[in-house]
């Protein structure tokens, strides 16, 4: 009987040994670790179903509300998640699964996070963690030089400076915009005369004294949604968060970004910030920083960069410089838990200006006292996990090199496969691949064709029927377990700005092979003449034979 | 040569290894990873120094500031990271560690962490998912139940249905405290006539549309920072927290709350919500939460208790009824990573009725679609990790009996513990522990007599000298390394509220003895005899001789 077994008693003895004695190298749960470790990929292939099961059936396993009485076996409960949780997970490491932005970790991840947790520490404050403090401050430095370039003089002045912060670590993307959306905020309405601030008085004395009739940020209308979370929380409203229309390649409009500066202006609303955006979520397209630095100095507003996905491409000297003016932002967006390929929960921002952390620092008593070197005065976060270390050492062991590498590979890996949709009779590349992602969807040569001679009312019409062509198939490969693209609705200016539903396709896996994309569009094919959608099919055809063709006259012009 | 070593060559060959060969298993990670699984406790003992080093020193091994060129072999970082972070990290998991909140860890979360980070699952969508989805909104479902006690028939309801949710997963307390406020500020100024919500208008429409000159949040005093750090993110401003005195037990006075809402209405100042804590951060106390619900149902506002500490004692049947009118709160925030002892990083709020979190709801095309299962469209946060299959994995093999032990054993160790300082000559007890934590001061026996007569000068002398002697005693113990207790400041009303430096203890690891008790009330003992203490000894002495004794005629009285 294993220490383990014990636990079935609840007795103070039994809850002991849950402390202190480990799983024995026979258990279940030995065997498992044991398993990962030796071969992660067959472990996921083994244990992850390949076909889909339903949701509505998967929901059946876990419909218990009440918290046990009686405690269980570990082994019991590992079974439970074997055969239930894991089986019917996703395998965000397959290299055909192209549809998300979760890939494969690199290996040494696996047992390095075993070290973070069973150190358990807590990166709140330096009694809880001690060495993790200048660690996480060493990471948020080295991407802070990554986007800034600033020179050692500088990181050795600011950088373990208890007093300053070159950024926040999060637990994500959304909370890093969030943080730097509420510096721009509180930064926008300081203390002045007998007004103590923002942050002390909030938000409707701040714009009663400054006198102002809202405050609103802009950004392009490919803005990641957590902007829009991140006015509603602050308070602005989601109305504040106002979407400019993109370019055919899906950038802002710098014009169209100036003209409602102007109007939001002589409405007397505050601009708090702009926006850029360095990889959008949807097309991994990136704004023109340069332009949208220049307008966001014009009107005196923070410049934000969501660099969330995009931001390691900083790391390759052919693609960095498409970020380029992304150093004249005020604050950057980062994920760890996407390009920097560390497991899920990590996030972060940095600030060009050390001092700007000051408008949300927080202090008490028990904790990150004033004067503390502890990380927690400057974080949305309490009690935080040390998660940089898992950075630091993707930092080091792969370094700039191999993220270039990774980030260089999944753009020309993007390039290949546009080529090969753009060389397939029965689908349309929708948006080029600027970045490692890509969208494109189910439309044959002929209907291509007959859209480009469309009227409005035609175009609809089809672009209808191309959309639940295109929505089937999505549906279905996924459900076949093979391989997963997602989707997502674009309204391409050159189909009216009607919204048509695309696959996307996100290729940071570096074990994606173009023989997997080819098999992808290969199965995407067959999809298509699969009998459900023949009905449909049929139509299109008609839709499409219906555009009359070009006359001879107007051929010979 | 083993796989890793080839990534100090960054080729795309070297790459793809470092994605597909796990670690040898006579690399240096892979013995740590078998050292971690056969003993933990040996590992943190062995590679955590004891002694301190100065955090200043620390410093200089995280001084690098630009990324590394050139990819360095997973052994050297291993190595780099065992001396130089694990070295000088935090061993929060020994039993006589008992400053903080964070504990030692049952032996199973370890390989059941590694599965879920093999696994990397996205819970922000089903898509990224799937059986982690049900899997979380169980955990959900188990933490109502515990608190709010429906029957079978409303979880079977409520708990899967994708239009509603009964809570939020967090990756912490805090942002589970900002997720519960946000709820409560935009159900406080809903859609009505030409008002279309505060989510969609903010915060400065909302008040003049609905008439009020301000928007408050009530705690009391002991409140958790978080609290305030939600009224500034909020837009309301960090004055929009308002605190409320305490009682001698530091719970919230309700004649004073009621007082401050009734002023607060007089002002045109919306009530938001009133929080109630379930565990105060420094001394462990209860509010009386039914009185408390009462009056936020006077005032019809958001009533919100704080049991991110205290929470899970409902899971004993002898100290659970202490929460009693936990079950009138609308929101209740649990930290999942205190005591249901789960790693860092999880924390969740429950709601009342579940179509509350429609005030919060989220969509966005390409990610939780409108009646999507998704997750991520009421939570703050966006991409998040799986932790919910550690919390299920927690309630399943502990299961209310085994956290029932561990809340028992903890306020029990606790109680044992105040009357060991209260037998002691040089301690004085500051706050009786209600839960499992407590608070007490070096202060002879002598001293406190003569407080007990001194007037308020006397007083803040004797206080003062004491303050300094807790403070030296506290930090010298924790740079020695065998023991480690926190500090606070209270001001408690018997000493004529002056700020008073405290040791504060925290019980809730299950390994701490009696005899490690002792143990550090005979090192604090010894401490308070060094030499450099002896200056402040004696004017401590003198001052305490300073008060002069009961008069025969007041002691015949």
């Amino acid at each position: 009987m294993t220490g383990k077994k014990k636990t079935a008693h609840a007795s103070l003895e039994a809850m002991y040994r849950v402390f202190t004695v480990p799983e024995a190298p026979d258990s279940t749960l030995s065997r498992i670790d044991q398993d990962i470790s030796r071969n992660l990929a067959g472990f996921l292939q083994e244990h992850i179903v390949a076909i889909e099961r339903d949701l509505g059936e998967v929901v059946r396993d876990f419909n218990e509300s009440a918290v046990p009485e009686k405690p269980i076996f570990v082994s019991e409960q590992t079974q439970f998640l074997l055969d239930k949780l894991v089986a019917n997970s996703v395998h965000t490491a397959s290299p055909s699964f192209v549809g998300h932005m979760t890939s494969a970790l690199p290996y040494f991840m696996l047992p390095l996070s075993k070290i973070m947790i069973a150190l358990n520490q807590n990166l709140v404050k330096t009694e809880t963690s001690k060495a993790f403090t200048p660690l996480e401050r060493q990471v948020l430095g080295m991407i802070h030089r990554l986007v800034y370039n600033e020179d050692s003089a500088y990181y050795r002045k600011w950088m373990h400076d208890p007093r300053y912060a070159l950024g926040a670590m999060c637990s994500g993307g959304t909370i890093a915009n969030l943080t730097a959306l509420w510096v721009a905020r509180n930064q926008a309405f300081p203390a002045e005369g007998s007004f103590r601030g923002l942050h002390e008085e909030g938000l409707f004395r701040a714009l009663r004294y400054y006198g102002y009739e809202g405050a609103a940020i802009l950004v392009s209308r490919r803005g990641h949604y957590s902007l829009r979370k991140a006015a509603d929380v602050l308070g602005l409203g989601r109305n504040a968060l106002i979407p400019i229309d993109t370019d055919d390649e899906n950038r802002i409009q710098t014009d169209a970004l100036r003209d409602k500066c102007l109007e939001l202006q002589k409405q007397k609303v505050k601009i708090l910030a702009i926006c850029g955006i360095a990889g959008t979520t949807e097309t991994g397209n990136v704004d023109p920083l340069d332009a949208m630095a220049d307008i966001a100095r014009e009107f005196g507003a923070h410049f934000h960069v969501d660099a969330a996905w995009g931001g390691p491409t900083l790391f390759s000297r052919t693609y960095g410089p498409l970020l380029k003016g992304i150093e004249q932002a005020d604050s950057v967006t980062f994920d760890a838990h996407k390009q920097l390929y560390v497991p899920m929960g990590a996030g972060l921002v940095v600030f060009r200006n050390p001092e700007l952390v000051g408008a949300i620092e927080h202090h008490a008593q028990y904790i990150i006292r004033k004067g503390s070197r502890d990380l927690g005065s400057t974080t949305l976060e309490g009690s935080r996990p040390g998660m940089a270390m898992l950075i630091h050492s993707g930092l080091k062991i792969l370094a700039r090199e191999g993220y270039e590498l990774l980030i260089d590979q999944g753009i020309e890996k993007a390039k290949l496969f546009a080529e090969m949709i753009d060389r397939r009779e029965d689908f349309e590349l929708v948006t080029r691949p600027e970045l490692n992602i890509l969208t494109y969807r189910y439309c044959p040569a002929a209907t291509q064709d007959a859209l480009s001679r469309a009227d409005t009312l035609q175009s609809e019409r089809i672009n209808a029927s191309l959309n639940r062509i295109t929505k089937y198939i999505q549906k279905t490969q996924r459900e076949h377990g093979k391989a997963f693209v997602s989707r997502t609705r674009l309204e391409p200016a050159k189909h009216h700005h009607f919204p048509c539903v695309v696959f996307r396709v996100v290729l940071a896996n570096p074990l994606t092979t173009p023989e997997i994309l080819r098999d992808i569009l290969d199965e995407q094919t067959q999809l298509a003449k699969e009998s459900e959608l023949q009905d449909e099919i049929e139509m299109l055809e008609n839709l499409t034979q219906s555009v009359p063709p070009l006359t001879h006259t107007r051929e010979a012009l």
